[in-house]
């Protein structure tokens, strides 16, 4: 709640977009946090932000910890902000029960997972890993026309007192603590769970070109109406990815008309495409078909399709699995196994470090809203259990040994 | 081309919207230019920019000629503007060749003719003419949220020194010039065109009510996605004022998606019609199944069909039409009679004062696109039929004893 003032909507939830001034001051809060604990704090050039415990083997690799403070422009209060704070407050314990660990753990705060003002997200997550490059990350233009290379230029000012480290490096373990986003555990009535995968996804700009003309004057056979072909496109989307199951999503989010004057027919519509499915083999399928779809109706106008990430589905080790599962029931807390619908930076970390998620429950599944809400006794039990799991991993050997 | 240097885009075209401080600038520029010939300038409270030339009956009513100087966003540069900078170049040449007459001529620039900031167009004229109330429209806003009072009051900053004067009075005539803004007269090679009437217009909002949810987790049968449900309207109305003869004229130039990012469901989606007919019962009829078909694919969503404005067909008076054809047969400037697609002030100025409008040729008709252009002959060739219809005008008895 404390961190829910920065950026807080009069609807009760939360506007805190990636690298905003309410971004820098989230993160500024979360820097003194951790300085009253004696956490030490550091950034990575492309925003992402870490604060350090240190292990007794000085040359261990981390076990991070973390998950993302930035929001939707209508977003809630715990998306994200659940497990950079679950994370806190788990070292914040082990400090204050003086648990000895022998790798560093430290809490991140990964930069724009919400991919809402920049496209696409998890861009801090993907750079530290180095399934994205900084150069193409940079470049990226929110609508306003500000790159993501001038916001990190704020951030800079605005986070001078934080000293910057090298991006990436190795890691021993990671652990994301997170709202399911999702119904089923609070239908189930189960605080904590264990987070099989992550769910596919592609993304795609569709850009198509029109021609302006006057409203009352342009004949119909003549115009190049943008917004005609892209309407079609999105109802020709939607009926070809229908399915009786429901277990495709198709969500067209972002859908932007110029010059958006209603007297003239329009030139140009940009429109976003999210595409996820559980099976990689049928999302790639799907993918496939956004091209041809969108030729078919385009009528008179032209229209350009661009992946812009495309993300197979993952499934986390089952050795973490296993020992979050375990955890849990030492501490009698039920817990369940269930896939995460959403992307998440854990996505990123997988291919580089051994990866694992823990769910908490939320308010009848709703999120990217101002509306959604989670219980203060799930988020405790998924802190608890995050809690313990660190410690087990900090005080593993160098994983070299241990693999 | 020396006023398209107020808003000038990379283009070649014009962004000069209405009550924009390129607006003021132009505004500006006429009352110097106006100076410069003893012309005095006022403005009423709505925001439209008169130039005054004194007739030998100080209480005569005048006779308005004019247009307006705002833009579309990509808007040309013969748009409005030809038809106040015509009236100029009329009054500089009755000046300069010491033209006696009774009734004064005024130079106009109506507030906000295009309505791509402020929806709806006309504002200026409408109030004016008592068409529509200023309290009404003071209030609209823009997408920025200022309102046209807020617009009104930096208009009263930056044109302080041109003085107030009344809203309204009485008007003896209003001639219009303008580009036709449709592809006929250059197509048959004529500099003039005698403009019968202008057809119908009815504009309206269209709010679709869904609810925000996350891209990855929703499920597609739980889902409020006003964007689906918007396009299927969009395309429902497109298909059902399909018509063989390409008469009808169906215009989503507005679409605004909220919050608008790619991986959010869309919570709501508001878009304009604009739909114009040379029937007017047609007009009425097509205007009235607006809200039964967005209701017919509205699905799970909410939809709000609002209808801000609805002008008939209107024929301008014949007697004026015919001095317009008699006029140019003197000036051996060939003519042509034909309706106006597009709505203009004179709509408005029709119901208080005879009225009428002469058209000039535009490039193959391409208008409300920076591209938009036309030649200097027959610009100059509708400029001369409008000074002497002036004259005459200027020269009748006040209209009591004429009619």
């Amino acid at each position: 709640m404390a961190m829910a003032r920065f950026g807080a909507t009069a609807a009760g939830g939360v506007n805190r977009q990636a690298l905003s001034a309410e971004d820098f001051v989230a993160q500024a809060e979360l820097v003194r946090w951790g300085e009253a604990l004696g956490l030490a704090a550091s950034r990575d050039r492309i925003g992402n932000l870490f604060l350090r415990l240190p292990g007794t083997d000085p040359d261990a690799a981390p076990v991070l910890s973390g998950s993302h403070l930035d929001s939707q422009p209508t977003g809630g209060r715990f998306d994200g902000v659940y497990g950079v704070l679950a994370a806190f407050e788990a070292v914040q314990a082990i400090i204050e029960r003086g648990v000895a660990h022998r790798h560093p753990i430290e809490v991140v705060a990964w930069m724009n997972e919400e991919g809402s003002r920049f496209a696409p997200g998890m861009m801090g997550s993907a750079v530290f890993a180095g399934a994205r490059t900084e150069e193409e990350t940079v470049s990226v233009r929110d609508a306003a026309g500000v790159s993501v290379a001038d916001a990190l230029a704020q951030c800079d000012i605005a986070m001078a007192q934080v000293p910057l480290r090298a991006l990436g490096g190795p890691v021993h373990a990671y652990v994301e603590a997170h709202i399911e986003q999702g119904p089923v555990l609070e239908r189930e009535g189960i605080p904590v769970g264990v987070v099989s995968g992550i769910q596919g996804k592609h993304t795609f700009r569709v850009e198509v070109l029109g021609e302006p003309s006057h409203a009352g004057t342009s004949e119909r056979r003549e115009r190049k109406d943008a917004l005609i072909a892209a309407t079609a496109m999105v109802q020709a989307l939607a009926a070809e990815f229908h399915d009786a199951e429901d277990i495709t999503k198709f969500t067209v989010g972002r859908f932007e008309v110029f010059p958006n004057a209603p007297s003239v027919v329009a030139g140009k519509v940009v429109f976003s495409i999210d595409l996820r499915h559980p099976r990689s083999d049928r999302l790639r399928a799907m993918s496939a078909r956004i091209e041809p779809i969108c030729r078919a109706v385009q009528g008179p106008c032209e229209v350009v399709v661009t992946r812009l990430s495309a993300a197979d589905s993952l499934e986390f080790p089952t050795a973490l699995r296993d020992r979050i599962r375990s955890i849990a029931g030492r501490l009698d807390i039920p817990s369940l196994d269930l896939p995460s619908a959403a992307g998440h930076d854990a996505r990123y970390l997988h291919p580089i470090a051994p990866s694992a998620m823990i769910f908490v429950p939320c308010h009848l599944g709703i999120t990217h809203n101002e509306a959604e809400s989670a219980e203060p006794g799930d988020l405790a039990a998924g802190a608890r259990v995050l809690a313990d799991l660190l410690v087990e991993l900090a005080n593993e050997p160098a994983r070299k040994e241990s693999e």
